[in-house]
């Protein structure tokens, strides 16, 4: 059986959110491209990732704030009358499919002609073979590759027992009709404590199982104890347990170390996600692997593999799987493809201030340095406490703190770690302080709107700023 | 009858927050001081502004999403039962009660043995006679003075043959057991927008009316038209009306000029609010009032009045009623007073970066320079749509405008005004660039995590920086 070929300045291997931006910086210099997807379309975060999830959570928050709604004077349900999870579901899954679906429309829009959908796999280092959805084969030679090929959720060794229809992960938790009564989730990072909380606030019983000693990638152990101290409230939440999960007729039972158990109907499975690199067999590239399978060689600054033309962008370089990093990434990866292609030699990308967040509502939020990363000798502390801000109050959302990292000495912002209502934005107001090298004492000039979560912030910087000589 | 005698470095005149954080400069530079106020206790912030107006909003929220709740499965309220907006009013004034209460409470243990409660007014340069609660009088001379008297609703006379007990105003509405059913709204500030949408969020018939030809202080004519259509669909807002108010026997018949009318019980006067300053006598400590009851001169950067020591702070001296500015002028004016008492000179006040916002949810924000006071022809304007925005479609408000406006050919932030659901925090961080002197093009090397409002920015910065040259 022949081939056809396409020969293009660059072939970009995966149409999520950082292909999609490494095909814009590729033609913004005027470089023939292909995009290669094996589809769905839509992106993870439009799938199954960012977007489904705030969906589910704000439609917990709005059954969350039904019930408190009660006590101040809004009716209560009908007598009898249930919650329906069914209805509650469909409408995060209305929403996910208005996300997948137009940005499955925005991709063909805008790849046009230069979309092929398929799987594609380096047969040479400067050709891949892509096998087409309608069975058609099709070489594509070119110059340069960008690697966006994603990840997929990893499944732990001991959960392989358990029967695929009791385990969901996010690939399949938005294509059910009804979430299982009870539920066990296992790894409780941010898509674990965001879809713990967005079930539980929705009647499902969940149970929460995390084998590190942390939840949420909190580094901080006071930020730690008041999240875990809040959101146990929500659901019963086991750290560093060696759990264990044995598949029964009906059910799933989950033992405890301290012969405590839990009965649950099915698992999410959030135990973090691994590279789909494996399935483009990079070593017909020429590219030498690790045993964990990525390239023994690969530069972060310029996203480059192995010394070959190809760059790894978004979730598939394990880096930051981060949806505005893989937007990052996938622009810098994008460029440096189409600089080899021309002869030209790859960049360094540009680098964002570390900023991660958890939208549990109250969020959790690292911002700059980890406190686990800082010397405690060399760092002052400013704590800003939801029992003495205003607007935490309002919210009836006291249980919650602020931690600021500052450079002894000098004051430098360094990181923060937060568990605040509205601590999304806290993040963001944080970030440009970090990057711009500003001092607690400087960022003390600036207003603090009353009464605000902001004030969090305040108070810790003030705190900070008295500890800093 | 004969007076006691009290001598201090500094008389301040006022418990509110301008008062109190003067207090705490004038303490910190060693003097001696009073701090006279006739009660309440507890600031206008806690009592009459923007707590209650928070605790409003927020179980206004709360009903809200109870009802859309029921959209996405949450049973419905029983057939025939209502809701209660007695008990939604309790709630309100719970939350009020322990935010004055502790406000009070605070005042009285930092005040301790220098707090004065009674009236006070100026009776010679250097002293002013305080009738004492008690029916006591004292005489308290004072090296200098810091007058944080406050502000009280401004009535416009052509609601002044309306029957009081039909005109409430911020002062009267947390008292009330229950809101009126049917209120007119007049003024359309802040307070006027943020009330009319608690007040028809918990099912009261409002009717907004405001002479002026804008609505929550909003300069922008698209951000005015897409507020103005956002809250529209809320309640009805009459804009350049010459209405009138005519009082009948059992309600208020408002007519406007196109011959409609509305019928209310009551009306919410929110027109502004009037310094009391007149009530210290001024004159009598040889300070010249110009015809608005306003010293003659005043320097708006150390806040002196007539030369005089004497220093106005706060919602008293007419520049900016706003809480984290009083909190900064009553610094300012604490320390200068203090300055004065010791032979020295006064500083002028820090001053921070105008913003100001209003909690509508969507909020109304506006940051640094208005777009009013800008050049049409030596700015861009870079737009962020809610349409456009993910998270802002999670949250069903996407009837939302961004609208950055830059310097031409530097692309230096100048200001912004929005509105956007959760836009305070938007306002908060771009106070932060417009006080640093960030470009729009440098602004877009921060994070931008997805999906939030803070991409709106994102938005508009980018379209910004593609027009600055």
């Amino acid at each position: 059986m022949t081939s056809a070929t396409r020969s293009v300045d660059v072939a970009i291997i995966g149409a999520g959110t950082a292909g999609l931006y490494a095909l814009r910086e590729v033609r913004k210099r005027g470089c023939s491209a292909v995009l290669i997807d094996h589809g769905p379309l839509g992106t993870t975060c439009a799938r199954v990732g960012c977007m489904p999830s705030k969906a589910a959570l704000h439609v917990a928050h709005l059954w969350n704030a039904a019930r408190t709604a009660t006590h101040c004077g809004f009716p209560a349900p009908a007598a009898g009358s249930e919650p329906d999870l069914t209805a509650a579901w469909a409408e995060v899954r209305r929403k996910r499919d208005f996300f997948a679906d137009r940005t499955a429309e925005r991709t063909r829009q805008f790849a046009g002609d230069d979309l092929i959908m398929g799987s594609a796999r380096f047969i040479a280092p400067h050709a891949v073979k892509v096998a087409r959805d309608d069975g058609e084969k099709v070489i594509v030679e070119a110059k340069a590759f960008v690697l966006a090929v994603g990840s997929r959720p990893f499944l732990p060794p001991n959960l392989m027992s358990i029967n695929a229809t009791r385990l969901l992960t996010t690939d399949s938790l938005f294509e059910i009709d009804t979430p299982p009564r009870r539920i066990g989730v296992v790894g409780l990072g941010a898509i674990g404590i965001e879809m713990g909380l967005a079930l539980s606030r929705l009647g499902v019983d969940v149970v929460g199982v995390e084998q590190a000693p942390t939840l949420a990638g909190i580094s901080d152990p006071e930020v730690r104890a008041k999240a875990l101290a809040r959101f146990q409230r929500e659901f019963p939440i086991r750290l560093e347990t060696a759990a264990t999960f044995e598949e029964r007729a009906a059910d799933i039972l989950i033992r405890f170390p301290d012969r405590s158990q839990a009965v649950v109907d099915a698992l999410l499975v959030a135990t973090g996600r691994r590279s789909n690199l494996d399935r483009v067999d990079l070593p017909a590239a020429g590219v030498t692997l690790n045993p964990r399978g990525f390239p023994e060689r690969f530069d972060p600054e310029t996203l480059q593999a192995g010394g070959a033309p190809i760059f790894i962008a978004g979730d598939a370089n394990g880096l930051l799987p981060l949806m505005h990093e893989a937007a990052v990434e996938g622009g810098a990866a994008g460029r440096n493809a189409a600089l080899v292609a021309k002869g030209e030699t790859p960049l360094p990308r540009k680098v964002l201030p570390p900023l991660a967040i958890v939208f549990s509502d109250p969020d959790v939020v690292r911002v700059g340095a980890r406190f686990a990363d800082l010397d405690p000798e060399a760092i002052v502390i400013g704590t800003g406490k939801g029992e003495e801000n205003g607007r935490s109050r309002v919210l009836d959302e006291t249980e919650t703190l602020v931690r600021v990292y500052a450079e002894k000495g000098s004051g430098k912002l360094l990181g923060a770690e937060l568990v605040a209502a509205q601590g999304e934005h806290l993040g963001h107001f944080l970030a440009q302080a970090i990057a711009r090298g500003e001092t607690v004492r400087d960022l003390l000039a600036l207003p603090y709107y009353h009464p605000t979560v902001e004030e969090l912030l305040q108070s810790a910087l003030l705190d900070a700023a008295s500890k800093v000589k």
